[in-house]
């Protein structure tokens, strides 16, 4: 585990009061010029504001509705590629054996890799992190109609700090819906502005955790008294909206999803990007770290000319 | 089981083809004079336009803030009493022991009784069904916050018709809530114009169905197929409203629930307006009638000067 000075404890043995966070959540490219610790910086795109305050935004129309079409036909085609079909980076349903989710997508689909390499999609990242970015875990998740069975609230960032290493929340996740969001098919809840509370979760972190971890976390995951403080301090929101719409949301969001009656699927695109001055270190509260397709250890930024996303920031 | 002649066949060894509804929505109080058949009617209040389309409406406010608070403590008291704990009216979680719904509360609350028996509540009733009702049944329901698992999708005059011998769908559900309707804590989805419908089901009705059914009903629900079809007829939509807010629909709505993740409660009133002229007969596919406190079997009038309501029509 990592030995480096630990501001969010969590999967602990007793339970300790909630974190306020002192971390920004919308970075400033340069340090404090006299303490050298971290500034908070400014969105300049109209689609981010609210972000600092809420810890995210949406974007309704970040795909076109020929891009959404070409998109679903390629990730169509990632669920029944036969060659990848055992492949560890595929998590397919217990008892159908359907396709639920394919990690790594950007290292398996080209379309998908240039998508992201776009600067409409990573300068959302980057200007949020006030840093060059890259990415810390990509997917696509396929939600059948019929049983989607949803999943419970939680910060990604609890679990990424206690089983990947991510020292700080300077990371960033972006959906981008392949399908429509109604209020009732099991579409994203979040919290605004719970990302501001760092809850510590009770419970050791048990080898090879993550493997349950994707069906169904019940290691670090806040409990019914911790979610209802946070329900009555920050309200729950709903993120609805049109195939082609996307959510960019800070990595420590309180966020769950109810379950999907309806016939109506949910497939998305969803990417982590995490700041190059935010690279992982050993796990802080899990005995290895989890494998490359699920937390990457290539910090290599996407791109190192983010000199006009940072000048855009000073301005 | 009922000799009567049977237009909803259902609970079934074979699919049959789905049946469209030959009987009215809104009724007439008074039968066609050349066949004595039934004939359509017409709204007059406002609040129910929509009603014969849709097979629903909303009435926002129907209960003040004051009534929603008198009620909630009213129905607080009821789960409490430890005298009818026990009773077979009660319904308790297996596990935790709380109680999840109170059946037959217009014997067990007079100010109930007094609620649903004002012109503004049963003459909802009485204006869609065209002649004076009885109640059918009548139950709190108490759903906790985190857990709250849902119900499937189905129709209720499917089981009315099935196991309590409702001959046709003239009979109508209001439902009265005491907490506020989130999109996102559980609230009733509903398929507008399914009542139009009807979906014969599979399977035959065991002996004492209805204790299972109460809590997860696999007799008497549609197939996935059934659903998929009705969703691209007829859509989708939910109720969501503030404490106070009700809903009436017809019999023969396709409704159903996801679970509810969320801290926030909901409780409700909910009471079940048949009509006089579609008294219950024997069962049409079970082996034995469900309890009186299930369906009843006193068909007495609330009122019988439903006159001023048929004179309404009329006009």
């Amino acid at each position: 585990m990592s030995d480096q000075l630990d501001r969010y404890p969590t999967r602990l043995s007793e339970p300790v009061p909630h974190i306020e966070r002192t971390d920004p959540t919308v970075w400033a490219a340069t340090p404090d010029p006299l303490t050298g610790g971290p500034l908070s910086g400014t969105v300049t795109s109209p689609e981010l504001a609210g972000f600092e305050t809420n810890g995210f935004a949406t974007i309704p129309d970040l795909l076109t509705p020929d891009e959404v079409a070409a998109f679903g036909a390629e990730v169509g085609h990632l669920a029944a590629d036969p060659v990848l079909y055992g492949d560890e980076r595929v998590v397919v349903e217990p008892v159908a054996g359907q396709v639920r989710s394919v990690f790594q997508v950007h290292q398996l689909s080209k379309p998908i890799a240039e998508l992201i390499g776009e600067s409409r999609i990573m300068g959302l990242a980057e200007q949020i992190l006030g840093s060059p970015v890259y990415l810390h875990q990509t997917r696509v998740n396929y939600m059948p109609g019929f049983g989607g069975s949803g999943f419970g609230w939680h910060s990604d960032f609890e679990t990424w700090h206690a089983e990947d290493g991510m020292p700080a929340p300077r990371a960033v996740s972006l959906s981008i819906a392949l399908t429509d969001n109604y209020p009732f098919n099991g579409s994203l809840m979040l919290m605004p502005g719970s990302h501001r509370t760092f809850v510590p979760c009770l419970g050791e972190t048990p080898s090879g955790h993550y493997r349950e971890s994707l069906r169904e976390q019940r290691i670090g995951i806040p409990t019914p008294d911790d979610i209802t403080f946070l329900a009555a301090r920050y309200g729950i929101t709903q993120f609805t909206g049109q195939a082609g719409s996307a959510l960019l949301f800070d990595s420590n969001m309180m966020h769950g999803s109810s379950n999907n009656i309806t016939p109506y699927p949910r497939s998305n695109i969803f990417m982590v990007f995490n700041s190059v001055d935010n690279a992982l270190v050993e796990p802080f509260a899990a005995p290895q770290r989890r494998p490359e397709h699920i937390a990457a250890r290539d910090f290599t930024p996407l791109r190192t000319d983010a000199d006009a996303v940072l000048a855009d920031q000073a301005r």
